[in-house]
């Protein structure tokens, strides 16, 4: 009966543009911090056209939107879809809008169509996905899900005017009395772009996401003898360089050793001393950035990297300090979602894949309280977090249409 | 006639630890820039010394101090020995000041014994041979050889106030008239602590060198592609600090092949970006500084760098750019004056090997003028430019013994 409704991906577009003109860069992104004031421009407009839908907007203490449309039985938990309107400073223009606009044009469908859904349907726009006006980043997801306290996240200071969240909540008119914790979902869908390059180097429309990678981030020093470059032979140096060369090339190894899933990066963020040209590095500074969707790979990566440091530091005669500074779970994502989305892939003649989100995504947090999924759309050379972060429109309207039908599966026709 | 003549070892220590006095730091090092109050204060002290043991003194164009000794045949070029008395900012009590007060030292032990040498001899003390002050290093002894134009060398400006060299020559009265290129000598001798590790670890007393390495230094940028750490599989990466890596490896690689006279090394002056942890290095500048006595192996080491980094840069797809920023050519110290040092260590039975210097010295320069040779003396753990630098007073007595008798060897004696 609903076989044959389509989304209108030439409205979708519009929205996504007509959201990408307020924090417009010169350079074609977006500026759209959290909690400033493009954010509230920007979250206005997305709650006139929620209520153009007709939908019923309701705000929790961390300022995170609900537009509702009811269902045919007022008693079941919603299906949620959406993500984020913030962005980084200079960010792109699809990051995080196109799965709330995804979400919004699932609606106007369903509205143009007449169709009724048993469970109620809701569009949500999560606070500070982004972490880059207040750190960290999935914040209100995350105070949804446990992982945050909400005083603690409330009173999180943004780095550009050092004020308080809940202030800026307030200043901005998105502070809501809905508790945070108050809020159940029968299940929840993100899209999102991929932001890597897979789905489009393979020119796949829909990469359909059931996992998200752990991942274990670590701070390593390494330190050796800082000494004359002309004057001090070759044996006998204590290069603390040389030690962690050899570790980049390990990382890249370890992450090579359980292709194609695997992911291992000494990142760019590194100090070198003293800081002469002719001075032996005697002090390296660096990070390492593991993942894996499987806990237990991860954990094996985890003991290589620490057996080869510990030999690279024994060989050349480095003091070695390693210290693991954060873990993320793998989030396996539920399989009934996933499923929903892959047969609507099917049904619709939508090119598709499984894939695992690299990255972390509202979703993840969400996964820990009710049924979850996340549908990728290609984004150019895999490119985000940047100004020229680019889509195609059909691909946005294939994943939007995969959204639809899986959420009318999930949310029941009356 | 004179092979029994000592000098005194503990003068020689005593003049060392009085001249400490100037400028001592809180650590036991030196602070005495060049043309500093410090600066003046030891210079001074030096001349009221020289004037006790009976030396007339002349200070050239570029404060440069000559005081001499009359010589049996003053028709006779002097023979001359010296170093510097400025420091780095947190020198040592050694360097420098251990060749200039090593030169008299030898001229106090003659003046004690009554003997007269055919050929005048001349104790120097060379401005700015750290460049700490007023860059570059060398400048007074670079000028005297030619390599620097007087006027502008007498334009450099102090890091610290801003004042041109000429007008901190005249401030602290050592801006003298005698033109610099006006000055022969017979032959010269440098005496200086090693600043390497190699006597002090074989436990020799002497280093007779007879060369000091050419070098080369370098600038490279490897530029990749920076991207998401967990998006971004690890198939297709252009991970600019992988190919960083692999080149510090094979800097390391290519002097140990020529082991053990060359060095090569990826200096501590490092930048990697764009500087995020979750970023893949898309950009890292570094420097490299390859060294070698002989031009011809330095050449060869020169071409393996540049086939390797053509290799790394091709294999991961990155743009290569690499620059050698200079080129100091090998010094080869005079045979004469060398095999005269050698000479005297074994005629006193004093512990000696051949060595190069790995580091430039006045000596370096001044070796384009005339017959140059250098003696080395052991330091502690081989270091040097630290508040920690640190020699043995009978290591010291030992070179100042070779140095005496082999100054009478090439003066003569009346």
């Amino acid at each position: 009966m609903t076989n044959h409704i389509r989304i209108n991906g030439e409205r979708l577009w519009a929205g996504i543009m007509e959201m990408a003109k307020i924090g417009a860069t010169a350079n074609g992104g977006s500026h759209r911090l959290t909690l400033s004031d493009e954010d509230k421009v920007a979250r206005d407009l997305f709650a006139s056209w929620c209520a153009e839908a007709g939908l019923s907007l309701t705000i929790d203490e961390m300022g995170d939107m609900f537009a509702r449309r009811a269902g045919g039985d007022s008693d079941r938990a919603p299906v949620g879809m959406g993500s984020h309107l913030d962005t980084q400073p200079f960010g792109g223009r699809f990051d995080g809008v196109f799965g709330v606009l995804a979400g919004l044009e699932v609606i106007r469908t369903l509205n143009d169509h007449g169709v009724q859904t048993i469970a109620p349907l809701e569009v949500v726009n999560w606070t500070n996905e982004e972490g880059a006006r207040f750190a960290p980043a999935m914040l209100a997801s995350g105070v949804y899900a446990g992982v945050f306290e909400l005083g603690w996240a409330q009173s999180r200071r943004a780095v550009d005017t050092g004020a308080a969240l809940l202030s800026e909540l307030k200043r901005i008119g998105y502070h809501g009395d809905q508790p945070v914790h108050d809020h159940d979902f029968a299940a929840f869908f993100e899209c999102h772009i991929e932001q890597g390059p897979i789905l489009d180097s393979a020119g796949i429309a829909v990469g359909v996401v059931n996992a998200a990678q752990g991942f274990r981030w670590y701070d390593i020093t390494l330190e050796g003898f800082a000494s004359h470059t002309g004057s001090t032979p070759m044996k006998g140096r204590r290069n603390a360089l040389l030690g962690m060369a050899s570790v980049v090339q390990a990382v890249d190894d370890i992450a090579h050793e359980q292709a194609p899933l695997a992911r291992g990066t000494v990142g760019s963020q590194i100090e070198v001393g003293p800081g002469s040209r002719n001075v032996i590095p005697g002090l390296v500074k660096f990070t390492v950035d593991m993942r894996h969707p499987s806990a237990d790979t991860l954990a094996a990566m985890d003991s290589s990297l620490r057996a080869v440091c510990e030999e690279v530091a024994a060989d050349i005669g480095l003091e070695l300090s390693l210290e693991q500074i954060s873990y993320t779970a793998p989030v396996a994502f539920d399989e009934d979602c996933v499923t929903a989305v892959k047969r609507a892939c099917e049904e619709l003649d939508i090119s598709h894949t499984l894939i695992t989100s690299g990255a972390g995504h509202d979703a993840c947090y969400i996964a820990d309280r009710c049924p979850t999924a996340m549908l990728f759309a290609p984004c150019k050379d895999g490119i985000s977090h940047h100004e020229s972060e680019s889509a195609e429109p059909e691909d946005l309207e294939a994943v939007g249409n995969a959204l639809l039908h899986a959420v009318l599966e999930v949310a029941g026709v009356a």
